[in-house]
């Protein structure tokens, strides 16, 4: 009974998901990952739009920082053994090469930061600049790890 | 030549983009309303995943139902005159229908609003029940508002 009720909520889920990419993949570590993903490329969008498209909500702009960083900080443990098969763009490398991502994940989280420290003043340039390298941080770990 | 560095670096974002789902898109409020709901989705996915899937984060859940609270607190302007046109899912209905866009933003705010509430207890299935209406509140403005 227990699963039946269960099978039923998720079916409604996915029925309604709108806001999964992949609504049939049931890995929690995928999608819980994939989510993750997701609020920061909404996060680094709306930051693009304010910061390159004139969308005049400029004080927003370390809420969106904060954004990106606090998901970093709730990505938990998103790469377990068995999450390489699925609806996924993860590349078998990110099991085998460990250590790269780790470094890949640091500097992401050194850029979110800075990020975030660039938001709190009002010099544009400068938050410019650390949303460009936030950009390119996020586009590294991207190169070698996510399938195209 | 401020209009070149301009087209420069939004070149290099676009590049970059792999967190916009329209990259070649340049009305100011389409991306950034793009990026709110990629935001919203993005929570609403993690939260999928810990409430239905056992991704072991249900201390998160409430991070995640702020979030979601939090992106429309941050909407702005989104739907100006002019954004009905572009890489945008906005039906025209959004324009002509303007008290109906406000209720169904007034009802999944307060969903939003319930869903936090629910979260800063230890009662899973009220957070479920919250969950559930949440993208019930999703879903109807979809339905109404959001071409397939």
């Amino acid at each position: 009974m227990k699963k039946i009720v269960f099978a039923m909520v998720l079916a409604s889920v996915t029925t309604v998901g709108a806001w999964s990419a992949s609504a049939e993949e049931t890995n929690p570590a995928i999608v819980h990952r994939q989510g993750i993903y997701k609020i920061m490329a909404g996060h680094m969008t709306a930051m693009k739009s304010i910061l390159f498209l004139g969308f005049a909500a400029p004080a927003d702009l370390n809420f969106h920082a904060q954004g990106v960083l606090s998901a970093f900080e709730h990505m938990g443990n998103s790469y377990p053994p068995g999450s390489d098969k699925g609806e996924t763009k993860a590349k078998p490398e990110i099991w085998t090469q460990p250590d790269k991502v780790k470094q890949r994940a640091t500097d992401a989280v050194t850029a979110a930061k800075a990020l975030v420290a660039a938001t709190t003043g009002t010099d544009k340039g400068a938050t410019v600049a650390a949303f460009k390298t936030m950009g390119e941080k996020c586009k590294a770990c991207h190169d070698d790890f996510r399938k195209e």
